[in-house]
């Protein structure tokens, strides 16, 4: 991530934190996605908007994360956000979960493909969304 | 409740602990809808399909619950479930959780209203969905 | 609610909405809980540190909530938090949920009962937390 | 998969399907920690009882997924899991996501590391959890 990522806080709750102590590993995506939603916004491509005007939909089709450090109840974070691999049929995103001091607690990724939502098909990523999402690509 | 009621397990997950160490307060509602999905596809009435149809929508007006005691990690549970109150524009649904020595952990209710999606607007509860709803309720 | 409310930000994400295109309800809970361990950290009693101190917790034994309007993907919502009846064992939140026309979607309540977690049994909520929550209380 | 997996049946639920429609990518992981959760328990190693006797922890270290096919309220799918690569440390788990008609909607993996939980370091996995594994391993 050599460009300025997009960053959005994360302070993990009561509920993020599970029976062992730790955040439960599947809240990590609640988060990300919070991040991504904040991101898409700041972008001019509200989710929202996208899926009231249903020309196409940005489903995930691919996840990873690694968990290098636990993660506790109210420790101020930031997810890190950078665009990769903007293709024909989708995007990549890359996530780092720091803290102030840059510690690195979780890397993680999702890969998102443009479908026409009526025909659950492929469709091409629209031309102006390729755009706004090179802004913040690691990779232009 | 005299009739007796639909039962459905809860079996308290990892996530289902919070920081605290017991059942995060908001996760019990995940938990009573479960049963309530179960009950309505039990009396005929799957919510998959009655939302596919979009003649009319149930949504939840009012809930309230109370916690009587410490829910825990792999505590075997069962939710007990009765309807209540039925009448031209909804009905009430009583929840009671439980362990396998009768102690109640905790009480909730629902109160769901018949609504038209399209107008948002009340519409009349379905003279068959309320008769089988009856053969729950514990005020016949 | 008379006096200035503390208010915390709401902006229902995709996965808040259920399929039925509404918040689902009991996702209310955890918007509200947000807004409280925000109140908290603000009147100097973050949640982690009371959790890791241990000499008291604040679990809620009651809830209530009502549903007035539908709250839709990405619309932005605050969260008005005021405190309730403060007494010996514990004390009341009283939550309202409105947009910037001030429309009331939604009010709810939560009661925390003041508890000692190894004896699971109340205790005396500590004459300083009482002094810190009169400030943003409606009924001092 | 040459062996035969343990099951797990996942009915997605009303609060599993996100504003788009479909199953909220992030919510597979309740879904497949829940299948990990009942065939801990199956074979003899409960959640519970690890974290309450503390000697050892098994923290999800890394995680994978892949969306085949989207998932909608009310299908019933089932979760079939199988152990990978045992080793000193930890051990690995694959999951699938199938119907009735053996379509895969979904694939995902985790990697489970060993570590003791007050220091927070590595440890080697027991022998007799090995031993427990290797019964649902497919690379025995």
């Amino acid at each position: 991530m050599d460009q300025t990522p997009f960053r959005h806080p994360f302070l993990p709750t009561l509920y993020d934190i599970d029976a062992a102590g730790v955040l439960f590993f599947g809240h990590l995506f609640r988060h990300l996605h919070d991040a991504y939603e904040a991101f898409m916004a700041e972008v001019g491509w509200p989710l929202p908007e996208i899926i009231a005007e249903g020309r196409f939909a940005l489903p995930i089709v691919h996840t990873s994360a690694d968990y290098l450090l636990p993660i506790r109840h109210g420790q101020a974070l930031m997810v890190e956000l950078a665009v990769t691999e903007i293709d024909e049929s989708g995007f990549g995103i890359d996530y780092r979960i720091r803290d102030a001091d840059n510690r690195l607690y979780a890397t993680a990724s999702t890969r998102h493909r443009c479908i026409a939502p009526e025909a659950q098909k492929r469709c091409p990523l629209p031309e102006a969304l390729r755009r706004s999402l090179r802004h913040y690509s690691n990779s232009r």
